[in-house]
């Protein structure tokens, strides 16, 4: 099976979900400076997640670069790491508009940590087919980049709850 | 006619369908947990219609990859099913709005049966151009299996406006 | 110049434009086959809408895959068929919302009349770059069709306007 | 490093940007010609944002086709660029709604001038990728149209605040 489709569907659903997040950012009643300063949460989590969506795009481009040939089980890991994507703007909005509150906060590395793992999911499929002396599963070497990027969400989850979800969102800022 | 035009705006229109779905998922108001709560009759029909796009992209895939030719019609053919998809995410929004109501249900039901039937169509007017003879006629065989889920939706529409929608709820799920 | 990134980029907008439509179609408030009834005349005009970007999508597949080389000018006429039609879907709305009145199905015309004016200049300039003698050149012909097109569009806007107008909306109707 | 997939998820964002703008036209009240008279304005910023984003994707067509090679930091100019478009939806639709205030013209100036500085670190990598010899290079040459815009944006933003936005935005027009 031939990767170009996939490519293709990724590269669209990944452009849209970068876009649609700019919907949120509601158009301002005033005219003024003051009126786009309750938008200034919704920029920063956008700006944000934006690079969040290009960290995934990039990663993607390069996975996918040194990957031959495809089977089947590997468009549905795609799908599942697109699914946890697609919940980005959601969240996204939500931290805007609610001002960065504690459950939002946490809710939003729920979502990057699922993402992760998908991610990691995808890789060890794509691994599987190319065999373990391929260049992918060389390049990709031990996966101590991912192991500690799951750990960051994970203390950005309990920081925000359990602390204060300036922490929290801290954490996924460091990160990148 | 080569085929690469129509998968790209097909890959396009999918990827769309798939991610505006999640504009329905409306930010909630509050910040807690409990503010999530009326959403997640919405995040569940997302969920579903999620993985039956997904298989719908997943199957559009694996049966132009069989084909090497096309015809004008068959662009129309693949158009009436990208109609009835595109209605995926009007009716999923409806369902989780109205938490689960019988007619949205039932609704639900009867635009997945039409896209299957456009499906098929599809699928003969591809036969059509390539022979019986071709890869694609046997790996396609007899169509049991399109036949079974056409009955599914029948059961799951019947069963949403006699019985319960929850039932017929149950249908769509059982399916993939 | 080579035509793959106009054609990637011309399927990207006529997607998407064909999908927003959809968006139009607010979720109704009841749950029943009643609350449904106000959104007939927005699917009404949703479909026909659908059939018309299906068939730009359609026509400017077969006027590029005759084609060969592309030139600058080329980009900004297809840049200017590409703006009519997306208002295709403010139009289409305003329609559905406010039941086919007279204005709204004028306007409907208008843009319909553009679109086939722009469509008439790109297929021009592409004549042009490819020669009198080339297969595009003779596969157009004389332009008929496009004629009668424009005379229809112009007999509905003043239907519209001046009688009734479903006699105008029966004019865009009956053309495809 | 290939470069299809850099465009085709540019061609991807842009496609989606310049079509998600027309959603900013909300369907008026009324159905008559005076109810479509408030989105003039809207609908006028429409035009000129659809002009900005169509050159953008002219120049980046032009720029990529010259291109032979990309290395990682290409990728993160080209999507500091696509961040920067992102923003023009939002800032055209607040100058339609408000009726060109001083504040919203100033801020479109501000995100096209900074969509152009985006643009030239862009070109400059490339430039070091492609070599000093290279035919993209050449045909570059020195960047006085880059600077020349860069001014005018300057201009446009000071009118808007100074003096009165309809200068300001004056200045826009009469760039491209």
């Amino acid at each position: 099976m031939t990767k170009g489709r996939l490519e293709a569907f990724s590269d669209g659903v990944l452009a849209i979900i970068i876009t649609i997040m700019v919907l949120e950012l509601k158009i301002p009643e005033g005219y003024t400076f003051e009126a786009l300063k309750p938008l200034l949460h919704t920029l920063v989590s956008y700006v944000l997640s934006f690079i969040y969506i290009g960290i995934y795009w990039n990663n993607h481009h390069h996975l996918f670069q040194s990957v031959k040939q495809i089977k089947g089980n590997v468009l549905w890991h795609n799908m599942h790491l697109l699914f946890w994507l697609s919940l980005v703007p959601f969240v996204t909005g939500w931290i805007g508009e609610q001002q960065m509150k504690a459950f939002p906060v946490a809710l939003y590395g729920v979502v990057l940590f699922m993402a992760a793992i998908a991610y990691t999911f995808l890789v060890r499929a794509l691994v599987k087919v190319e065999g373990k002396d391929s260049v992918l599963a060389k390049s990709i070497g031990n996966d101590a980049k991912g192991f500690i990027s799951l750990l960051f969400y994970m203390t950005g989850i309990l920081l925000s709850i359990f602390i204060h979800p300036w922490f929290g969102y801290a954490c996924y800022i460091i990160l990148p």
